[in-house]
């Protein structure tokens, strides 16, 4: 089975692309919405609780573990992953979409956008470093080193939670938050939160075609088909009957509603406590 | 020792009046930031968490708690009085806004804004109902009963969070959430959420001289007076050294960063686990 582990249904945004490429998987979700949003709050809070849900989905029996929400990814996966050392496996979707940018990056601009927590961490920027090899330039304008432009965008989260996707109180948000991303020329611009697939029709046209947009969603899931082929065993070993079940940490109705509007299809949700 | 619980940094809004009225109280203020913002979680969730922080405050030793929290007044007061039986006496914040604006409403007409829980809860509207006597038309234009018109601005809070108080998107959103408010020409708009009162101004002169707008932040030291007034013993009782405690269950920086704002003071702040 396949834990996927969020901050709330945000993460189905990642679900959704799962489904999409591997439909065969069994799926757990789990929606810490009891203590969601997870933007702001402090690190060491965000590893404590990403650290109770990866448990509970551990001792659910997942044997791979996707971190969907960035917040946490950024914050916390490292702790995790230190705790469970390989087993059960745990991936974040910072790495995939910090790939994803270098290899699709003319020039080098990277822009980042994502809640104030994820942004703070740093994390994108460490990562960007790491997997530097990743950029290879063709063109001769384009810089030697990668450049980094982050941009914290707080309100995004409530806005999209709203359903305010076509508002023009969210469209002059936006325009603000991407003005400065917009000045620095970025080629490639990194949605480091799972809310912001649903604005990406709006980013992609205020940023224009210049600009290719990366859905840290998407690219987990396309990072996890080379997982496989160099991990064959987990494959193998992963159960395929097709199930999926969701389950949340505070009222299952709301979840449920908004929810849907994320997956795209109605779900029931359960309630548990750990 | 007041004990003032709220659920982050909002309710030093309501700390700040007490201030006012009463400096020569000691004070020890805890926002539940770690599990902030109350607003979307379920009741049985808010019931939870500010059973806690109450617990807590009453551990140190206050011998009078507000709930400077509406969301937290909303859904939990009950369930706190029920377990501490007046001893500690445990107060909320909306009482009070219902009074003064039962008080000073013309016509009948009570508008009312708060978090998505709190409108959800109905709390208000049944407390307007219950103080009903204290409305007293003396135009013959008013109404005999007083009508609710409850509206959710679940925006406003991060808004005014992002410091976003004199911003265009800002004004569009709060215009949106209050065009119906005016069609409904209440002439009394209850500002149900201690982050209200940052927006109070922009909110005045969007409704216009027709309408009063009262601050449940304010209303709770006015009927504090008056309860001291009955209770004379609770006010002989209460220790008066002038100190300020402030105390927080997430990372104290940001709270104190944005807590001084609120409060139009810097502050001090220490982290608290309960």
């Amino acid at each position: 089975m396949i834990g996927i582990f969020d901050s709330g249904f945000g993460g189905l945004t990642v679900m959704k692309e799962y489904l999409k490429q591997y439909p065969e998987f069994d799926y757990l979700y789990l929606g810490d919405q009891a203590n969601n949003p997870y933007g702001p709050h402090s690190k060491e809070r965000i590893e404590q609780l990403t650290m109770k849900g990866v448990d509970f989905l551990v001792k659910q029996g997942c044997q791979l573990i996707i971190v969907a929400c960035n917040t946490a990814s950024a914050d916390a996966l490292r702790a995790v992953q230190q705790k469970y050392e390989g087993r059960p496996v745990i991936l974040g979707v910072l790495i995939p979409a910090v790939q994803e940018a270098l290899g699709q990056s003319r020039f080098g601009n990277i822009g980042l956008i994502g809640t104030r927590s994820t942004v703070a961490s740093g994390a994108y920027e460490r990562e960007l470093e790491k997997h530097s090899e990743c950029y290879q330039p063709n063109d001769k304008r384009a810089r030697e080193k990668v450049k980094v432009y982050p941009q914290a965008c707080p309100l995004l989260v409530p806005l999209v939670e709203e359903g305010m996707l076509k508002n023009p109180a969210t469209r002059m948000i936006l325009r603000n938050y991407l003005r400065p991303l917009k000045h620095a020329h970025i080629d490639t611009l990194i949605l480091g939160c799972t809310h912001y697939p649903l604005l990406q029709q709006e980013i992609e046209r205020m940023m224009g075609k210049n600009c290719r947009v990366i859905s840290s969603s998407k690219a987990s899931v396309m990072a996890m088909r080379s997982y496989f082929e160099q991990h064959p065993e987990l494959l193998e070993k992963l159960s395929k009957n097709g199930t999926r079940k969701y389950v949340t940490t505070d009222s299952p109705e709301r979840f449920g509603e908004l929810g849907g509007r994320f997956l795209g299809e109605r779900i029931e949700v359960e309630r548990v406590e750990y």
